[in-house]
């Protein structure tokens, strides 16, 4: 018999996570009911979206309960299939959690496409939920035009990443916002942005408008709080903001008060929060798309990645730190 | 020769205004020059924009310097025309200041139309900017649906008190929020909202909770602060916040920091400024609208007036404290 492994969430989040917010439970792998498919994680996908999960607050859809495993997404293989749609060997993506082994109904799982020859994990990245997150909160509240100035901040992160090329390819100027010189270097040398500006550098302000001289017409947030703040008093009218993360209100016990919305009035900005759900009846246009993109050379990715089910929790507690560079997995197998 | 008095900025803003910031200065009536018209003012119209008028910020237009007279549109008479199209006797608005007399470019006035049979003060309230603001900001940002909630802060002031009205029309369930009994009961009794929320009671949170028992679909904010960051902890998804004044951010020295912004993303909140100005090429499909409704008596205003020039600091420095009741206007002839 197959064992599974993987992590339960055993105490709510409060503060910033550790690991005693977790528990690495053993039992044997479940055998699939009628219907469902018995799949083995390769790669889990680890997203800030996830502390959300880990509260009792209201979010997008229900949190994680005390011992139940962690939810996530993972790119994996079929290993029995009990679904007439699936067979042994298939490649998936699954909603499928912090774990080696699920059970799951076929109709929770999507194929990936055997010609795809992007790498496997880039189905969890750039081809996945972050690269579809980007598409669509850029493209459809954005709506970036050719010479517009574009901020991005976590711009070295997953979605971040992906909007500050699609950015480019629609003819924007793009500037991102990252912790440190290295993430900044490999954000312009390596991603194409037109400028970084490292927060870290503790002139936010001032760097950011040296580096919009023309000021700032969309924001594409994925952090929140006080560098949302500071982007308000350096948009232009009609700017755009995309509400896309917040991470950065996971780190304080009170949340960061925004003092500059007088500037949505006076600039007459549009704020949206986005999640990348709303458009799922969209994912084919923005996979193909995507997907068209990397195989031409022109979106580029990075990952960092964990080895084993075990340093799960580690690279969520990273993420919030902001030590990860580029998507954050763990490889399973 | 007739003499011509009005109220100069004195000194710009910081903090709550008072009779310090203006000075009363008399002067002869000027004589229009070619293509001017010299008009009489009627009425004067009193704003909380007027306040960002009055200091150095970056706000939607320029600001008043200092010696130069107050900004603001009047109901005025035609007195002398150097204009082919305006001849003494006739009715018009104009941005004519805080004074008796103002000689303006034709192209600057608008005529009312004699056949209207609404009060002429009408067409600084209901009928005029702050009608205009309310029907587009509803309507384009908001957009109401039927059965859907819509709360209103500052339910009784020029803006709010006609948001309500064409929420109702729309078929929305109608909240306000106003301080103090006599203005809720004015809110519910005469303009006919479902309920009414008295913020100085203390409890807003509890209050409006209980008057949205199925949320909040579309908040219509006059007022920016506190009660802004209350409703976010209320509102439904896709709900739309049109952000359309901040009159508590003029208070505090120290601008309020929002904290509840989390919402916008877990709620997929829609948050836009509005300028009734970005709609100038539709002011007659909303001077029609609105006409009708109070021909109809479907559209009810109520005005605060005080007599004479002299008071029109006083009538500003009110309107911060919440000391109108309804649209405030000083009567000038």
């Amino acid at each position: 018999m197959t064992t599974n492994k993987g992590w339960t969430l055993a105490a709510y989040l409060s503060g910033l996570p550790s690991v005693a917010n977790f528990k690495l439970v053993e039992s044997p792998a479940p055998p699939p009911g009628d219907g469902e498919v018995l799949v083995k994680n390769l790669w889990l996908s680890l997203d800030p979206y996830m502390l959300g999960r880990m509260t009792q607050q209201k979010s997008y859809t229900k949190g994680v309960e005390l011992g139940e495993v962690m939810t996530g997404e993972t790119v994996a293989e079929v290993v029995e299939s009990k679904h007439p749609g699936f067979a042994p060997g298939e490649k998936v993506t699954a909603p499928a959690g912090w774990q080696l082994y699920a059970a799951l109904k076929g109709e929770a799982l999507t194929k990936i496409d055997p010609s795809t020859r992007a790498p496997l994990s880039y189905h969890l990245g750039c081809l996945g939920m972050p690269g579809r997150t980007a598409y669509f909160g850029l493209n459809e509240v954005g709506k970036p035009k050719s010479g517009e100035t574009l901020v991005v901040s976590a711009a070295s992160g997953a979605v971040g990443s992906v909007v500050g090329q699609l950015g480019k390819i629609a003819g924007c100027r793009i500037v991102g916002i990252a912790g440190g010189k290295e993430k900044c270097d490999y954000v312009t040398g390596e991603l194409g942005f037109d400028v970084c500006v490292d927060y870290k550098a503790g002139n936010l302000f001032r760097d950011l408008k040296e580096a919009c001289p023309k000021g700032i017409d969309i924001y594409f947030d994925n952090v929140g709080g006080e560098t949302l703040d500071t982007v308000l008093r350096l948009v232009n009218t009609f700017a755009r903001i995309v509400i896309c993360g917040r991470i950065s209100g996971y780190h304080a016990a009170e949340p960061y008060g925004i003092k500059n919305l007088g500037s949505v009035l006076v600039n007459r900005v549009r704020m949206q929060g986005i999640i990348v759900f709303d458009w799922a009846d969209r994912y084919g246009e923005a996979n193909k798309a995507l997907a068209g993109y990397v195989a031409q050379g022109r979106l580029k990715t990075r990952e960092s990645v964990l080895e084993g089910i075990e340093n799960a929790p580690k690279g969520l507690i990273g993420l919030v730190k902001g030590e990860n560079f580029g998507k954050q997995l763990v490889k399973l197998a």
